[in-house]
């Protein structure tokens, strides 16, 4: 199986100028699953809810549409930051989306600083979804901070998980390689460069987009000095195979009876 | 307040020698939480459970003395592993200490690899005690590899896990800088060294006992080449505020109501 990821430097609110980079970075390119970065079409630094309101899109919109017609050239599902905007609710929200339409939305569910201005938090529990290559798990960026959101996704069967960020902090990486490991999974997480200076918000992104080994290594780690799309072959059948000592279960040695949630 | 670890090298069933050599290591030592490996007194390998058994004590036994006397004479809190025999049950355990006797008792709720053949598995959940210095939770070993361990931990109000420890894989040090970073506490993890050889198993520990931060930040992490104690200072309080960012409350964040567990 071939994975992905596409680390673009979006341009606030010029979503046909973040699609065409998207096209020139993917262009020839192959893949069963490719990872885009949170909010990829729109930018990230929103001074109002009205404002991503204005820029919020259902799955008949416009990036649903270029989703389509890019997992048609790549061959495999896409997966994608989007504002969601359904009637006067309006989520930071990823859908994974493949040649014959959008198969699953995920709704952010742990929101980070000023998005709990902007957005709802996400209401629906973790999903996961099976491809022709795998089952896949969406989570965005900040959810990497709660061990919780991994683990529903691996007790549900996820082999990768397909994780769209807007990183400013410098931790989820190194964390992301334990969540793969304790769930014994694979990861694709896709940042993103560049700044955003918008009313009180400064803020530079970190690039470094990963894709993680299900026993926590790094496949790849790209640098944050550019753009770029990244693939990493891996065999998701090794994320089946939970047995970290042939007589430890990573999932079945849990003990949730004497755990606190 | 002053935390520390005491990496040792057990001898097999060596009780008595097992002990003179932490008294060796803490000659002179004041601190506020000593923690010692898991099983620091008797050994890790055994060959069955009847062998264990007969090693084992309650928290009346000569262990539970030994710690004692060393948390008179450093001053705090000891914390260390012991298999305690409670009537035909066994676990790998854990004592936390004072200079007036036992505080708590905690058993290893997850079993690594052969000790399932030897111990029962923990029947209590995990909980948290108050010291004078910070309120101290109590895990073991291959319970680092579950965040649902030190999660259990953070929610009763640990700031400092005591981790008591016989290491044999590369995973547990860089996955407590997890550990603490998405709970805000801080971890103090006991390795031991040496090899063990007995019956079908042969065992290198791998020592590079670790202090670590409550950001996720490795305060001190010793190497593999030798015994040794390691104080350092850190501040209880910091394990208190649980603000990411000034939006972000690590637990308050949770959603569990989205959760599988």
């Amino acid at each position: 199986m071939i994975v992905g990821y596409v680390q673009t430097s979006p341009a606030f609110g010029l979503q046909e100028k973040n699609f065409r980079q998207v096209e020139e970075l993917t262009g020839g390119i192959k893949a069963d699953l490719l990872v885009l970065p949170e909010l990829f079409a729109t930018g990230y630094a929103f001074t109002s809810r009205e404002e991503a309101l204005s820029l919020g899109e259902g799955t008949g919109g416009p990036t649903a549409a270029f989703l389509q017609s890019l997992a048609e050239r790549t061959g495999g599902a896409v997966a994608a930051g989007f504002p969601e905007k359904d009637g006067i609710r309006l989520y930071n929200a990823a859908m994974l989306v493949s040649e014959v339409g959008v198969l699953a939305v995920y709704r952010k569910i742990h929101l980070f600083a000023r998005e709990k201005f902007v957005f709802d938090p996400g209401d629906r529990p973790f999903a996961v979804y099976p491809l022709p290559s795998c089952a896949v798990g969406l989570m965005i960026c900040f959810d990497w901070a709660f061990p919780e959101a991994a683990r529903s996704l691996a007790l549900q069967g996820a082999q990768v998980i397909a994780h769209p960020a807007n990183l400013v902090t410098p931790y989820c990486q190194e964390a992301m390689r334990t969540r793969c490991l304790e769930n014994r999974l694979f990861a694709v997480t896709a940042n993103r460069i560049g700044s955003e200076k918008r009313g009180e918000q400064d803020l530079t992104f970190t690039g470094m987009s990963q894709v993680t080994g299900c026993k926590g290594e790094v496949l790849h780690r790209g640098d944050n000095t550019g753009t770029e799309v990244r693939l990493v072959e891996l065999d998701p059948a090794a994320a089946l195979d939970k047995n970290l000592t042939p007589l430890n279960h990573l999932l079945d040695d849990r003990r949730p009876e004497l755990y606190l949630t």
